[in-house]
C-alpha cells in the first residue's frame, strides 16, 4: 500500500491524498460504505461502483468469521471473489461487535470470548487470531484488536483498558508481521488509537501507535456517547501525533458535519453504518438539508428526489413516489434511499478534497456544515 | 391498442403476436411482472426494463386506490409518471383483492362495499367506479370488476356469481364506453371469463365476454385451488371461443410449466407474484430446474447462480454467495433473486415465441416442462 500526501489545506488540518493498493487507488478524504456481511446493505456491487462510486468498502470480521464462517471465505479465495467487489476492502477486527452484539463476552488477557448472538456458540478472539482470520479475508486493509470502552468511562477504566490495547496491538502487530497474504495481494495493518475522553491517554496511545510506523493509523473509541465537541478535540490531540505521511482512519464516523469536522482535522478515511441505516428507515442526506422521506409533506410533491444529486436515483424517482414506496413499505424504498445517502457521502467527500486542492476548503466547509444540517 | 396474430402453431393452440400501445409494443406470449404497489418489489425500473427485460408490468387497482390514493395518481398525471415506468402498464379491477385481503366484505348488485386491510375504512367498488379509478391510473389495459369464486364452488354458487359478473360486466363495459382517457393515451378494457371449474358455465361467459368485441380478452378465476388438470381443461373450452384475432389474457398464471401449458393451449399473456415472491423466500427457477438458496448444499458451490442465465446476476454471483444472502437475510438476497427469477420467466415466453415462429414450440415445450419441473 502507498500513500502519496497530494494537498494539505493551508488554513486547517484538510489533506488531499491518494493510496494505491493492489485493489485500486482510493482518492482521499474518503467515505467508506459498511458491508456488513459481506454486501452492503440492499445495494448491488455495480450499484456501489458505478451509482455510489465507492473507492473501497468495509467488511466486518465478526459476522463474517460467524457467516458463512472461514471455512467457506477460504474457499472462495477472499471476500473480494466470494461477494465480487474488485475494489479495495477494509475490515474491522471484530472487537466492536464483539462488545456491542455478542453475549457473555469475557476479556482476559489472551483475547476476548464471547458467544456468537446467532447461536450461542462459544469463540474466542485473540489478537493473533484476527490477524489470521483477516488473512482469510483478504483485505486490502485489516485492523488491530483493540477494547473500545464506553464513552463515559472513568480514567481509571479507560487506562487499564488502553493498557490491555497496547498489549493487543504489540501482539497483532508482530503476528501481522510474521504472516503473509494468501492471494497474492498485499494487505496493511492499521494500529488503533484508543484512550476514551482523557488527552494524556490519547497521546499515549497515538504515540505508540505512531512509533510501529505502520502503513496507516486509525482513530477508534470516539463517536461511543460522548459529546460532539470531545469527540472533535480528541481528534486533534491524535493528530497532532499520528505521522502526517500515513492515512489516518477515523472509525465509525458519522454525520455529514462530523464528516467535515473530521476532514478539517487531518482525517483521510471514515466509515459509518448512518447513510444506509438511516436510508432504510426513510432518512435522506442531502447537499440543501435532511429530508424524512415519510413526512407527510412529500406526500404531493412530485418533483425529482434531488434535481442535482448525485445519483440517477434523485432524477428517475419523485420525492412523492419515495415517500409513497416508504409508506407502504416497500423494498425499493430503501434501495433507492440507500443509493442517494451513499451516493451523497461519496461526493461530499470528493467535493471536500476537490476544495482542499483549490485551496477554499474552509470557506467551503463552513457553508457546506450550515446546509447539510437544515431540516427540509 | 392493436394485435396482430403472427404465427399459430401447427400442432398446437400456441400462437406468437405482438401488441402496439401508446406506450409501445409487447412480443406475445408475454409474461407481465407483478407491480403491486406500484414497485415490482425489490426491481429498480431500469433493471425491469433492461435487466429482466419487462415489456408490460402490472399494478393493482386495489392497492394503488388505497395508497398513495387517486388524488395523489391524478395529480403525479397516472401511474406512468408517478412511478417512471414508461412502457405499457396492465392493471386488474380491484376485486380479487377485495375477496382476497379486505375484511368485511359485502357483495351487492350495485357493487363490493370493502373495508380497507390498512385502516379498517369503508369503501365501494362497482364496475364503473373501477373504471373510473383505472382511468385515473392511465393503465394501457384496464380490467372488468369480477367476483372470483373459490377453486372449489359448487355449481349453484358459482352460476349465481357468474350471472352478477355478467351484469357487472356489462355495466363496465358500457361505462368504458361512454368516458374518455385522461392522459393522451389509448387505454383498453379487457373483460374477463369467470365459471369457476364448469364447463358450460365458462363457455356461456366466454359467449357473452366475446360478444362484446373488446380488443382483448381475459381467463380469470383459474389457480385458486382447482386440480391442474381442471385449469387447463377450461383453458381449452374457453379458448375455443374466444376470438383468435385478440390477445388471451390468463390471470394469476402461475409456475413456468403453468406458463408453457397456457401458452399451448392459445393464451398470449399471464402474471403472477411467484416468480418474485419465491425469489423472496429463496426459490430460484432456471431452465434447468428448482433451487432453494437456503440449502445447504449450495454453501460451497463458488459457480455462477447460472453460467448460461438469461441476465447478469447470474454470473456476476455465485450460488454459495447468494445463499449466504439468504442464510444472512440480507435484502441483496432478494433482489438477485428477483431479477433472475423475473429474467427466467421473461427469457422462457421470448423462447416459446421463438419456437412457435420456428415452427417447433412442441417438442421445445416437451423438453422444457421437463427441464424447469427438476429440483436441483
Amino acid at each position: 500500500m502507498k500513500f502519496t500526501l497530494l494537498k494539505t489545506d493551508t488554513s486547517s488540518g484538510a489533506r488531499a491524498g491518494l493510496i494505491e493498493t493492489d485493489h485500486g487507488s482510493i482518492e482521499t478524504p474518503i467515505f467508506m460504505p459498511v458491508g456488513t456481511q459481506g454486501t452492503v446493505k440492499a445495494v448491488h456491487q455495480h450499484e456501489l461502483r458505478d451509482d455510489v462510486k465507492a473507492q473501497i468498502i468495509l467488511g466486518n470480521t465478526y459476522h463474517l468469521y460467524l457467516r458463512p464462517g472461514m471455512d467457506i471465505i477460504s474457499r472462495a479465495g477472499g471476500l473480494h471473489k466470494f461477494n465480487g467487489w474488485e475494489r479495495p476492502i477494509l475490515t474491522d477486527s471484530g472487537g466492536f461487535q464483539v462488545f456491542s452484539l455478542s453475549a457473555n463476552r469475557k476479556l482476559k488477557e489472551e483475547g476476548a470470548w464471547f458467544r456468537s448472538h446467532i447461536d450461542g456458540s462459544k469463540h474466542l478472539f485473540t489478537p493473533e487470531k484476527v490477524v489470521d482470520i483477516q488473512r482469510t479475508i483478504g483485505s486490502d486493509i485489516m485492523m488491530a484488536l483493540d477494547e473500545c470502552p464506553p464513552g463515559d468511562s472513568d480514567r481509571a477504566y479507560a487506562s487499564k483498558s488502553l493498557d490491555l490495547t497496547l498489549r493487543w496491538l504489540r501482539r497483532g502487530w508482530d503476528h501481522f508481521n510474521a504472516t503473509s497474504p494468501l492471494y497474492g495481494h498485499s494487505q496493511a495493518f492499521f494500529p488503533i488509537v484508543q484512550g476514551a475522553s482523557f488527552p494524556d491517554l490519547r497521546r499515549k496511545s497515538a504515540e505508540f501507535v505512531a512509533s510501529l510506523g505502520a502503513e496507516g493509523n486509525a482513530i477508534g473509541g470516539l463517536a461511543v456517547g460522548e459529546p460532539t465537541e470531545v469527540m472533535y478535540e480528541m481528534i486533534e490531540v491524535v493528530n497532532e501525533i499520528l505521522p502526517a505521511d500515513k492515512p489516518r482512519y477515523l472509525m465509525g464516523v458519522g454525520t455529514p458535519v462530523n464528516i467535515l469536522e473530521a476532514i478539517e482535522r487531518g482525517v483521510d478515511m471514515m466509515d459509518c453504518v448512518m447513510p444506509t441505516r438511516n436510508a432504510r428507515n426513510g432518512m435522506l442526506f442531502t447537499s440543501n438539508g435532511i429530508m424524512n422521506m415519510r413526512n407527510k409533506k412529500w406526500a404531493d410533491d412530485f418533483s425529482p428526489i434531488q434535481e442535482d444529486g448525485p445519483s440517477y436515483v434523485d432524477r428517475v424517482y419523485s420525492k412523492a413516489y419515495l415517500r409513497h414506496l416508504f409508506i407502504a413499505q416497500e423494498l425499493l424504498a430503501m434501495q433507492i434511499a440507500s443509493i442517494h445517502n451513499l451516493a451523497f457521502y461519496l461526493w461530499l467527500v470528493g467535493e471536500a478534497r476537490r476544495h482542499i486542492i483549490e485551496g477554499d476548503f474552509s470557506s467551503w466547509k463552513k457553508e457546506m456544515v450550515e446546509r447539510v444540517s437544515r431540516r427540509l
